[in-house]
């Protein structure tokens, strides 16, 4: 095998494989006070994971008794880095990585004899609970094996409207568009969806529901704002007061007002996962079904769509082609920041003068 | 003079021109469900206006002795019709008319001789409590005149992301950072900042929050993302919980967190008035300095530049080419729209065929 030259980290949450493993996914996710926080975390963390197994387990049995995030995002990373090695020979071979098991990628690419190394998120817009947590758990497992000075590493910490990313998500909408009746489309109402917040996230200056909103306008011109739309939020739980609307109240207010033709989009994330194929299409389904909206469909997620794996290709490379080791957004702290780890960048590969 | 082909009305909150003018100003305001909503509006809405008039005239006072809103729109709307006679000779005479005086803009209308109008919101974002009010009370005020049939009416309900608005909103951040010691302009956080909304609206599904984020994206990218950023929100007022970050807090944790250097960009509305005079500029800088930022400026206002005066005659110049009634995403409702006077056009033009 050819010594990798650059090793790409593609950042997820990522989820359950098997359904043994949810109990000790949900354990690691309460856990984690950048994820979520608690009173108490250390005693009502693992309550709470261990009484919400049995029925998470449930619903990823429902849906083929896993999440399909790790198979998708291995199969977008494996057409991304083909594309690199073929669009940037400079930078190849380019190795591919995979958090959530970032201890595991770390020893990989050591082995591989990985120097220069791309923490790439796949949340398209950044959130400290998302991207943040990611990147800070990826420096500690770092840390863990004591490889903070192997590799140099730059950072990929957001792309909410990147040109391919836009345009792939615009052919998800028409693909779910087509899932109506021809001479009935023009009626369909667009839902985007994406994970709620807490609000004191939100208070503190979390930038992820502007880029949320910047994403979806994006979308909508490439569509010619065909179609009405709306922006919800879902999957909030807890007792905290989260962002809104909520994706579930909106659906039955839609019901309610007459529309019986919504598809829904989800915008936040780039595969299938509990979200989308428990949540969004059997749980809020039901939902659907019951307000009287006789056609919900929702739009394919991005997964193995080939447009979306040139994004990816097209991201890195101008990633590395610019030379930058972050955003220039990435180094500002939320300003009622309460997390002193974050915005690190672990041994940062020197940067390209002129590069941002 | 001859008679005018195409009227078009900005449409604007307006403010007290003078002094004497501040509490029917207030009184109006806090009788305006639309706007705002109180319990007991009928005796709590007058009591509240009363009560705040004395401080409300004081800060007029401290900023000219009245609000430059109508005096600025005018010279804006000035700017935009010669433009559009200009560019537009087949719609031309085009004549200025301005709210929040619907009445005297529906007679001078129709005393012109009038046919065709346009409502032309100056809020860059959609939002019900600006937009929607506003044009719920033109078509009321046609009402009362009885002139409900004299005009055919299409609107301009949005327009967050056009270009020439985006390019001088940049204009306006390049402006800003002129105000800071060269050698220290790479060090300016930019702090964007709109009018905060309930959260009982937000939660309703208005869509302001992601346009202002859509807007916040586009003139950053336009700077090419010169530097940091951030988006909160200001002006609440009242019990109820608004949208945040606060600008106001935000202001204070900046300070906290080090950072000497902030320019604060006023992002939803296009004049300058009481909350970029007085709030902004005098009550927020007075907490900058008391937070330790030593280097506390404001992007001026688009006011009567040029480039957005080429804007604002370019979006009228597109909505009557295209030959719409509305933007695509103007009918449709907020999910938990409480108000069934919303989304109505009076006596709509007949669209163009193919026209959105």
């Amino acid at each position: 095998m050819p010594r990798t030259k650059t090793g790409i980290v593609m950042m997820n949450l990522g989820g359950p494989a098997t359904l043994d493993q949810v109990e000790p996914f949900l354990l690691d996710l309460f856990a984690d006070r950048e994820i979520i926080q608690l009173p108490f975390q250390n005693w009502l963390g693992p309550f709470i994971a261990r009484r919400r197994t049995p029925k998470v387990r449930d619903l990823y049995a429902h849906i083929g008794g896993g999440s399909p995030i790790l198979r998708l995002t291995e199969a977008q990373g494996h057409g991304m880095v083909e594309r690199l090695d073929r669009i940037a020979p400079e930078t190849a071979p380019h190795g591919l990585y995979i958090q959530p098991r970032s201890e595991d990628a770390l020893r990989a690419m050591d082995a591989d004899g990985v120097e220069r190394a791309i923490a790439f998120t796949q949340y398209p817009q950044f959130s400290c609970s998302t991207t943040g947590s990611s990147l800070n758990e990826l420096w500690r497992a770092a840390g863990r094996l004591g490889l903070e000075h192997r590799f140099q590493w730059s950072i990929i910490d957001r792309w909410p409207v990147h040109d391919g990313f836009v345009a792939s998500m615009a052919a998800t909408v028409r693909e779910g568009l087509e899932l109506f009746p021809v001479n009935e489309r023009d009626q369909v109402v667009l839902l985007f969806s994406a994970h709620s917040l807490p609000l004191n996230v939100i208070d503190r200056g979390d930038p992820y529901p502007q880029e949320v909103g910047a994403t979806v306008h994006a979308v909508m011109r490439d569509l010619g704002f065909s179609h009405p739309y709306l922006l919800a939020y879902q999957s909030e739980v807890g007792p905290l007061r989260w962002l809104g609307p909520s994706t579930e109240r909106v659906i039955r207010q839609l019901g309610a007002r007459g529309h019986r033709h919504v598809l829904v989009v989800p915008i936040a994330f780039t595969t299938d996962h509990i979200e989308t194929l428990s949540e969004l299409d059997r749980e809020y389904g039901h939902v659907a079904e019951q307000a009287g909206i006789t056609y919900y469909r929702r739009a394919p997620a991005l997964n193995e769509h080939t447009g979306f794996m040139d994004a990816l290709a097209d991201i890195v490379h101008a990633h590395l082609t610019i030379g930058a080791v972050h955003s220039s957004q990435y180094p500002l702290r939320c300003a009622g920041c309460v997390n002193p780890q974050c915005r690190k960048v672990l041994n940062p590969v020197a940067a390209v003068p002129g590069g941002r």
